[in-house]
This record gives structure tokens, sequence and C-alpha cells, in this order.
């Protein structure tokens, strides 16, 4: 007899690589963690989100809504806004392109990512990737059975040409037929804080429209937008959903975790019709609705001007620990190793010189456990592509939950591992 | 060109069926709604989540965790406080049978329901459930193009001998290998109030494990304990985990959406170590863990007593509501007419005559509507088992969200059908 019952999926379904990075972090206290995705915990909103539930929670008039269920696709008026809002940032007719009856409220964007690819992804499917991307979405795909393919990514974003290629390999291989959308973290991305220009979003819905006949379905595109509140160095581009013609193929998720609270939990999607319903279908499966109280809060968050104000503060404050992680950069560590500095988020990408491995099984990865720093190696954010080799010399690291002084003792202690590996490479 | 690229998970996934009960009843300000599983409304615990919350947010030092990102598996302290209870309400070895290890919290216990299902489940395997059982876990079944069949439900739970006969059916056929849970809701189950005696749920795990050679793998007996807190009428039968021997194939889901708020959605299960870090693992890519802020507010509930204090509110309030119900139904309610009277939960199950049809499209149906009344017709509450008949002549009533008002005037009317209805059938 098996001793499991275990589904194909949950057989799939790996622990995250970073599960070990956290439990690292956890159990050894004098570790600086420049690993963690968390965000910066001194400016968290306690005293807003205090005055903003009490005011919720003072009378039964509006205490009570917020602690009943709600509907599955979410509160009325938190879509009315994000919808406004959504119109205003990227200039659109509401009614047209961002109307609310197409928005669903999720838990975390997270979720919408997981129930999209549920909604338009059979195992064996493909989707398309940035290289490197967002290690959490890698791991949704392998664990619903699907199979992604990269394209090489830019400072500004997608390289359109290998956009190109990859779709025009997809087609000569008769794979296009599986192919279901590209996902594409657009703002400061998780893990290179790149940005993707307005220009390259809608030459890649163009690139993708033009492959549709051949795929025999929608191609759609998954803007990820988790960090776009997070630029600290002034302009903003616009959304896939400002492309001329395109809005109808474009799923665009944004969250309130990073620019309100990462506590709180709440996320949303705007999305084509019919997948708009099977989304919010699918979610009436997974917990008909997220929870009404986190809603009312964000949308008192918003409402009241609370959550523009913290963003502000919060640009403010990563813009500072971006700087003070640049500066340590700069004179700690040796020539040879290249970064990409951020115009927000949370991320600064890092690369040594090829040869130098950053895995978690490489010499230098335990020289940094060593003294005492961690990092998420850049291995883990590269898809399996068979057509493509995984560069394994990079770093993902954090300014965002770390703290001064521990951001720069950490970049300290990064520049004499690296000093320690690279001079071995290269005398 | 398809102009949609769906999943066969969405196309599969339909609408619920009561979504179309709840649009009618947003839409019909004069419609007195018995269909809502919502909760009672003037009891929800506002002030009490006012003071805690702001208790919480007082200080940095707690309010700073609670806004942030926690860990997949769950807040420790209240997954500590989750064990505690569990083993002194069923007298459990807490280290052996419920340590906090293996509790996982989740966005209400609905979200375990789903996830426990893509572990346990691929596309084609059988489970078995009550018949009637929870309509909302029927169309998970579906979603997941799983197949239920169903095991008669008597008052004190399920009929032991109809499971046996169900398993040796299975074994015969074959299909047993394809069997991976038994899902049962034990306490005032959801539609019809029924509880499982706790030798019940004895004998079902005994009968599931001496079927598991024959199957392949273990059998599970997923006790989905939504309602536990809400009995009214005094005693409160052990949950499976006090089975001698099989602890080891329950998987538990309690909730404290039904005894604190149902807009807080933190539920919480125990499942055997393997599952456990299959549910966890899926989890990660669901959403990373369920908000900290709503399981920093349930923590605070349980420990300082105050969910415990509103249970007991609940407890009488739901008696009187279950009191009000009942007494209209002596009143209104012709001969002929059955009902169960519960003892706890929020539904009373009620048998018309057969022949008399409940479902959307019977003139009973359109009747209540004409008269201003809504209900759940009863045949929702049955699996598509081939091997069965749907029983439709059935109606499950809600008195959690109605005022007492609301219950009598729609209980009355609701009688006017009866006899229009079941008159006309029987002169």
């Amino acid at each position: 007899m098996k001793h499991e019952a275990l589904s194909a999926r949950a057989r799939r379904t790996a622990a995250p690589p970073i599960s070990w990075l956290m439990a690292a972090a956890l159990a050894r206290p004098q570790l600086i963690s420049l690993a963690a995705g968390f965000t910066d915990h001194e400016t968290l909103p306690v005293a807003e989100a205090r005055r903003l539930l009490a005011g919720l929670l003072r009378s039964p008039d509006s205490g009570r809504p917020a602690l009943q269920y709600g509907t599955t696709v979410g509160d009325p008026a938190l879509r009315q806004w994000i919808a406004e809002d959504l119109a205003r940032r990227d200039r659109l007719d509401l009614a047209r392109t961002c109307p609310p009856e197409r928005l669903v409220v999720t838990h975390g964007s997270q979720q919408l990512l997981y129930i999209t690819a549920e909604a338009l992804c059979d195992p064996g499917d493909l989707v398309l990737v940035e290289d490197p991307t967002y290690f959490v979405f890698l791991g949704i795909v392998q664990s619903h059975g699907l199979h992604a393919r990269a394209v090489r990514l830019e400072r500004d974003g997608l390289d359109l040409a290998d956009l190109e290629r990859v779709l025009d390999r997809l087609q000569r291989s008769g794979e296009l037929r599986r192919l279901k959308l590209l996902y594409l973290v657009s703002y400061h991305q998780n893990p290179t804080g790149a940005t993707t220009r307005f220009a390259k979003k809608c030459g890649a819905l163009a690139l993708l429209r033009r492959y549709e006949r051949a795929a025999g379905h929608p191609l759609y595109l998954f803007e990820d937008s988790a960090y776009r509140e997070l630029g600290f160095a002034g302009g903003e581009e616009p959304s896939c959903l400002a492309a001329p013609g395109h809005a109808n193929r474009v799923i665009y998720a944004g969250t309130f975790s990073k620019p309100f609270a990462t506590g709180v939990r709440v996320g949303y999607g705007l999305l084509p019709a019919a997948l708009h319903a099977a989304v919010v279908r699918i979610k009436g499966n997974h917990d008909f609705g997220t929870s009404n109280l986190l809603q009312q809060l964000v949308r008192r968050a918003v409402q009241t001007g609370a959550c523009a104000r913290h963003v502000a503060t919060l640009r403010r404050r990563y813009a500072h620990k971006a700087r003070v992680m640049l500066e340590a950069m700069r004179a700690h560590f040796p020539p040879g190793v290249e970064y990409w500095e951020p115009r927000g988020g949370l991320y600064i990408w890092t690369r040594l010189p090829p040869g130098v491995k950053t895995g978690m099984k490489s010499a230098f990865f335990r020289a940094a456990l060593r003294h005492e720093v961690l990092y998420v190696p850049g291995l883990l954010c590269y898809a399996d592509d068979p057509s493509r080799r995984k560069p394994d010399h990079e770093l993902r690291l954090s300014f965002g939950a770390a703290s001064d002084d521990h951001i720069r003792a950490g970049i300290a202690r990064l520049g004499e591992v690296m000093r320690e590996c690279v001079g071995r490479l290269d005398p």
C-alpha cells in the first residue's frame, strides 16, 4: 500500500526554494538577511490602521458589514475606487477599459496569479516569462504542470526581438497552441528592479496578437504591477491597459500589500469579461470572497487618502534605503561586480563575474553563510526552459526589510565574501 | 479561433447554484431570504473587534508584526492555542494527536477544503459525501473533475450500513482505487442540522480502514466542524480525532468565521504529516499565508476569552432564533410537512410530501418568489451520484441572518405557499 494518496499536483508542488533561506534566517539570529521579500518594518502603518479600524468599527452601521460575509467578487465601493484610480493613472475610459464589473478583489495579488493560472492553463500548457522572473510564479507553473519559456530581459524591459524569436519557434514546433499567456512583472521587477517601457508593452501586445491566429485562441498578457506604487525616481510608465486596442488581452494585477501593509493581503485583478467570470467562479470555491474586514480597511485607507500619504512615505523610505545599499556596494564590492541601480521596488540585482557561482550549493553561498549574510541566489529566478542556460552568478539583494545598519553591514560582509571568492577565481 | 482560452477546470467550474438566489435577494428588497448562509447580523462582535484591534495596534511591538507578512503555515501562537483547545475538548494527547506543527491556518476553512482536494485528488477520483451535503463542496468536486458518491444520512449521522454497501460496491467495481476521502460535516450539518454521533465516527473510520488494502492507499476522513461551536442544546460529541487509533486518517477543519465573525475569515486544519506538508506547499502558491492582521485579531480574541464569551452569546441567540422559527413552523406549516429540530447550527431541514417539488424551476419555488420568500432547494445539496435518486421535495431554511420578525413572516409566507401547493397535490 502506498503511504500517501497525494495527487499529481501535490507531488509536483515543491517547497518554495526560499523556505530554506527563511528557516535559516530564523534559526540564526546573527544572520543578516538581504534575502527576504518582506517590506520595511518601521514604516508599517500601525497608527493609521488603528485609526481607520477604530472609525470603521465605531458604529454597528459600518462595523457589522465589515464583520459579515461579502460577495465573492469583492466590495463594490472598493472596486469602484480601484477602477477610478486606474482610469486616472492610465488615462483610460473607465466604462470601456476598466469597469468595476471586471475587477475582482483577491487575498493578495498572489491569489489572482494562482486562480488565473487555474482558469487559463491545463497541465502541459505553456507560459512565457521574463528571464529572470518572480520565482513564486515559477512555483505555480511547476505545481500546475505547466512549462515556462523565457524571454530575454533588458534594463528597460522585455527584449521584443527575443519575444518574436520565441513565438516564432513555438509556432514552428507546433507548441504555440499550448501557449496561454505572457507573465510580466512590469514595474521595478522582482528580482531585477527593471521596469518595462510602455512602448515595449505595446510592442509585446502587438506581437502576441500577431500569433493568435496560429495559437487558435487569445494570448493574454498578465501584467503583475505589484511594485508599481513603489517607484521613487519620478515618472511612471502607463500600464498595458493603456495600449491602444489591446486592453481586452490584458490581465492587470494590483495590490495594496506593498503600498499599504503586507499583513493586510488585499490585491485585485482587472480581467477580460469571460476570464473574469471564470476567475470569480473559481474564487467562489477557494473562499467565496476575501475577508470583508480587510477590504473595508483598505477601502477606508484609499478613500481617506491615508494610503496615498503612506505611499509617499514609503517612496522616501525606499529611496533612502536603496541609496544606503548602493553606497555600501560602491564602498565594498570589488571591481567586476555589476549591479542595476533601481528606480523603485525592493531589490538590487547583482552580477558577479561569470564563473563565480552563487547557488545554494556554491562555495560563495557557503562563504556568505559563514559571514552571516543571506541573499537569494539568482539561479532560483530562472525558468526551467530547455532552450536556455540558467545564469548562476547573480544575487537578488533586498533593501526592503533590513535596517540601514543591517544593509551596510550585510553589504560589507558580502564584499568580503566577493573579495575571497572572486579573487580566488581571478587573482 | 476560439474566443476564450479557458482551461478544463474553468469550463467545469459552474457558478454556485445559490449565486442566483443571492442576486435575487439583493434585487428584491421586499424578499425575505431564509436562503443565505450568513450569520446573525446584530450579534456581530463590533465592539469586541474594535477593542481587540485597538490593543493590537496600540504599540509598534504588537502592531508591526500584524501588518507584516507571516509564514505560510500560520501564526505559531495561534496554532498553539488551537492545538491546546482541541486537546482539551477532545481529551487528546497534544504532542501525539494534535501537535501545532500539523496545523495550518487558512483563509476560512473553505480554503482548506479547496487545497485538501487539490492535494489529494486527481481528476476522475472519487469522494464520499453525506446525502445531502454542503453544496459548496459539491462545487469543488465538480470543478476539480472529481466524482461524488453519496452515503445515506440519518438524524444521528452517517448510515454505517450504507457506507459499507457503498464501499463494497466500489471495491467490486474496481473504483475503490480512485476513492480518496469521506467528507463529513459532523456538527449541526449544513444543510440538515444533523450531528454525527461519536460512535458512528469511529465506525466510519474503522470501515474506511478495512477497505484501505483494496484501495491501495490511505482513505481519509475529512471532518468539517464548521458549526461545532454553535451547538445550543448542550453536550458535544468528540471529534474524529478522538477515535482510538485512527487520528492519522483524520483531516480536521475548524473555523473562527462562524464562532467569531464571518468577515474575518480565519479557519484552520489539522492534518496527517505528509498531507500537511503538501497542503502548506500548495498554500504557499495560493497566497503564502493568511493575512497576519486577521490571525493576530483572532489570536487576541481567543487568548483574552472574548471569542468564548461571544460563542456563549451566539448560542443563546441561535437557540432563540431556532425556537422562533420552529414556533412559526408549528403555527403555519400544514400537516405532512416534516422538519428536523436542530440542536445547533443555522439550518432547519424541511421535507414536503413526496411529489411536491421544491427546485428552482418548480411551481412551489415560483409561488414562494411571488410571496417574496426565498429558501435553498434541497436538490442543490445532493451529489450527482448515478446510483441514487436526488430527492427534490426538501428545503434548507436558515435562521442565521434573518431577524426574528423576518423569520416569522418568512415562515408564514412559506406556510401559505405550502397550503397552496401541497393542498393542490393532496386535496
